[in-house]
């Protein structure tokens, strides 16, 4: 924490400010300038809220230093988390694939997109069983019922399931029949949700909020591991921005942003940020040359019929070839980051 | 719903549009033009998905026509809606006025603004029980024992209980305990919450989520009144932008965007929104200047020992003074409206 | 300028760092703290960019703290700026009304404006003659044959007269015409633009970009007071966010956090910000009760047949009680603002 | 333009919208809705404000179909625009890297960065002459010394120049030094700067304003082209958002969005976009990867010592490196797009 004082400020309020801070058992470093004076403050074991020193006669601002999160961040673990789900990594030296249909419709719809995803060699299998949609009247998923066709798929193709978790009421069943859960941007903050999956045995995969910052999604990945599931894989998918040309605009740069901060592997979902098929490809494309532990991507044999989200839905030939890109693209980046060093 | 064709559209595609729009049980509406055709779709019941037509071939753009909303809109019932609870009226003829603490910390504090509060003629406590907290390892409430201390403050000083609902787990008990459940801005997309609040038979006070469009906020208060509970309070409290110089920037157009679209009440929440005391008094008053049907405010009889959230607490002499002129503004605003007829 | 060293930043590291800043001539204050190093920096004259201690080795962040501007703020000048514009005063003590057309379109509907204007008792009238458009097909205002017009709407009303500069090239004439000249918010950081008007002898009313920082506000009239012009007038009109129920989203929380920070007036502009004749109103009332020093809309006699933002022009009606209310609402809270003390 | 009237808009409200529309001489059609009657219209040349028709007593909404620009759009010209600078093509086959300083220091400086760039087998050359500065107090440039500078360094190592333009005062100078004059993103909508470069015979490349939209973009790229100038290379730079790990976010979808609508190229400049040299490269490949026509960077040979900027630009070796990665990875793309053909 740095406190800011005013340049009119006495020597007095001053004198208050150290005072305060010592009482709070901590440790002032006044620091005289040419028109205003700052105060440092150490020996705090977390973060300081600024806003209670901004209260104070003659502060003009409290600046926070510290971050508030300790598991995620890389200052108490250096090496990179590898989240392995059945034998494939994530986080590891290969970009993961995940794709499948937006959600679980008819069982002879997602055995036909599971045998598509299978077929390229994609080991990971997406699917909503339970949807979290905007308008009450809209499709909310098969439920259960989708769980079960998801178990066969995984069954009959050699796939995981990454599935969603919508509460804390269908949480039992969710983690029952999936192999990753994932909560989705909406339930970002919710965090009785947050804490149940971080009870959980199954690795949880985590979306960014639509308007959350780094820090907050670092700190929504913090209230899973501190309850004792370490195995977090967090999701860029898009931010809500003035800009009107997709539904929401995908930020790759938190994927080196978050690879400073934190050991945790981040993909990148560029269907439900751009909301368009041929947007899709060139952000696929995107996130992984910009370093993204993976892709999660929708593919649909019918898009037009699909019950949610079919228009940014991958057809199969689209996606085969999209595959084979992203590992192309990944060996450049990988033998360039060798030749770095 | 109106498709608009690409300029180089052929007649074929043309009608193959008609056709479908034919099969899905709609009347399609063609609009030759001089550089392009442009088909009106009407039948439909509800809204269709735009993505659904721009998939198809010599589609340049669909848009959407109908709102999505039905209950909470003026065309199903064009006369305000007045929530009632206890002898205050929310969207009546006066502007509502909730005060209390962020959080309830102590059993003393509480009293002590629960008595400033009703001591201004105030009838609505706010105080917090369950505490959403971006961090793991903040002050999270003291749970049903906060839920208590507000229950004697009901008791004591004849007010009414405004108190927030974090999950479905803890739904039962604030239902118990309060007379207006909060939704917060966090949760206003935890449809499993929606749907348990819009069974409880007490009023729910929505905030707007951090970046929720007005058709996202209406439809998260479809939510709740499709569940059958019709009392139902909007609250806007600071949205996500680019601006640094406040937490959230409050939006104060949405109240007349509100008013124009629902019959539901929206009051304002300045305290979270600019998240420093000098600032809420000012936009508190605008809030009712733009014609808000009521605000809610933070009061601390020592912000500087608040737990949560203290910097932005009105100090009692701040408070009593702020709820004359909310009065003395709304007489100015309710005169010119009936000068205006 | 605080400099947060890495957890595992080296002795020698901050040796270094501590070396640069004095090479720099600056002092520096290393405060070692449980985890982390943490190093101030005083002794220097104006802000240092951060991005230069950001690439040191062992360098977690640098942190601003001393703020970029000087004339601007009220560190140097604590009393308000008044701008006199003929009789009436922008930033003294009753709220300013500015009002008129959009655009000068044709003689009698200037005219006829600039009469009700008058008979409402306003006395500070607007008109673009030169206008920014988005599309170069549009509209572009009438020239100088528009400030004409506006010259002689002064002369038979006893009006001033804000209009906008649209570029240097015709800055000479708009200086000749104009009482006060607007720089739009398009032109906000257009630096030759506010070099030109800072040597004008004119007052210069500046608006606030569509995505400006506060500080990027304050700097721009920095930039205009930096050449001699001490006359400026700041004016919020809304900004750029992902809300789509208004064209930009009026920040009145700008309004307080301008008083706190420089003794420049501030206006708002609630016409552009909203888009819509029925929010103009209640964001203009909501405007007056932020505090803010005035307000400028547009009034219309035939807004159906206006050129340019008919929508959201008020009429003469309209308009007329708007003034009565401003002034209640401005007393309320002057009353209000004098028992506070 | 389609209409929506009001579910309780009379028979007569809605003669009397067909009534204007025809009047205006364009061409109703009416559609009779099952709780409401929408009015679609052709016949209009250019594109007609919504907000015209929302006033009319009946109306719901107005809302645009056609797109508001021409000669950018891909309606009037379905082939890619190749921009020629040099023997360099942007908008062909290959993607066009500029590389050079963020601004002109020194001679020296100039030359051994343009000695790093053109020994990279880049031809196009950057830096500012003319550097538009937030501060007023802030270094802005060497003038045309430092174009006189950029023109040796083209004449010394074969390079062409690329280098922003402020205002019209300078504008002759820039266009007799440089190759490619380039419009900044504060001066995206500076409409008398964009006039006059689209007068010049120098191509010009038109960076995106901080909150712009696709369609202000396109309609500012239009204004050059209207006055001629058929030569122009858009570049995302990066928008303002409430994300604050980045200086801007980088909006890479519109990219692709982009060469949906329009022919004109479009490049990426990731360096502005992310503040920070560990993200740049990384975006750098994304944009690659995102299909965008090049990328502009910042290489420095001492970045530490740079005037601006400098932890943004790339070192020497960097920059090698991924001069070398852009093109396999656009081969990556390429190849892939032959395939899908």
């Amino acid at each position: 924490m740095l406190i800011v004082m005013k340049p009119e400020a006495s020597d007095a309020q001053v004198e208050e400010v150290l005072k305060i801070i010592r009482d709070l058992g901590f440790k002032p470093h006044p620091m005289p300038g040419a028109t205003r004076t700052a105060i440092g403050i150490t020996g705090n074991q977390g973060a300081i809220d600024p806003a209670h020193f901004e209260m104070l006669s003659g502060v003009a601002e409290a600046i926070r230093v510290s971050k508030p999160y300790k598991l995620v961040g890389r200052d108490l673990k250096q090496d990179d988390t590898v989240v392995r789900v059945g034998d494939v990594e994530i986080g590891g030296s290969e970009p993961a694939i995940i794709a499948g249909p937006c959600a679980v419709e008819t069982y002879d719809q997602t055995m036909a997109i599971a045998e598509i995803v299978a077929s390229c060699g994609v080991k990971l299998f997406r699917g909503g069983a339970f949807k979290p949609r905007t308008s009450p009247y809209a499709f909310q998923g098969l439920g259960e019922e989708g769980l079960k066709i998801l178990a066969e798929a995984r069954d009959r193709f050699g796939l995981s399931i990454v599935t969603e978790v919508l509460d804390t009421e269908t949480a039992d069943l969710v983690e029952e029949y999936a192999d990753v859960m994932q909560v989705g941007a909406r339930n970002m903050q919710n965090f009785s949700l947050l804490r149940r999956v971080g009870q959980a045995r199954k690795p949880v995969m985590l979306k960014r909020g639509m308007s959350a910052t780094l820090d907050e999604l670092l700190l929504a990945a913090e209230y899973i591991m501190a309850e004792g599931n370490y195995n977090v894989i967090l999701c860029e998918r898009g931010v809500r921005t003035f800009a009107d040309h997709t539904r929401n605009t995908l930020d790759l740069s938190i994927v080196p942003a978050v690879q400073n901060r934190s050991h945790l592997p981040i993909i990148v979902d560029p269907s439900h940020g751009t909301g368009k098929r041929h947007k899709v490809i060139p952000l696929a494309r995107a996130a992984v040359a910009a370093g993204a532990d993976g892709i999660m991507v929708e593919v649909h044999n019918h898009p037009e019929q699909a019950l949610s989200d079919g228009p940014q839905a991958l057809l199969p030939d689209m996606f085969k070839q999209l595959v084979a890109e992203v590992h192309a693209i990944h060996k450049v980046i990988a033998e360039a980051e060798a030749r770095l060093g």
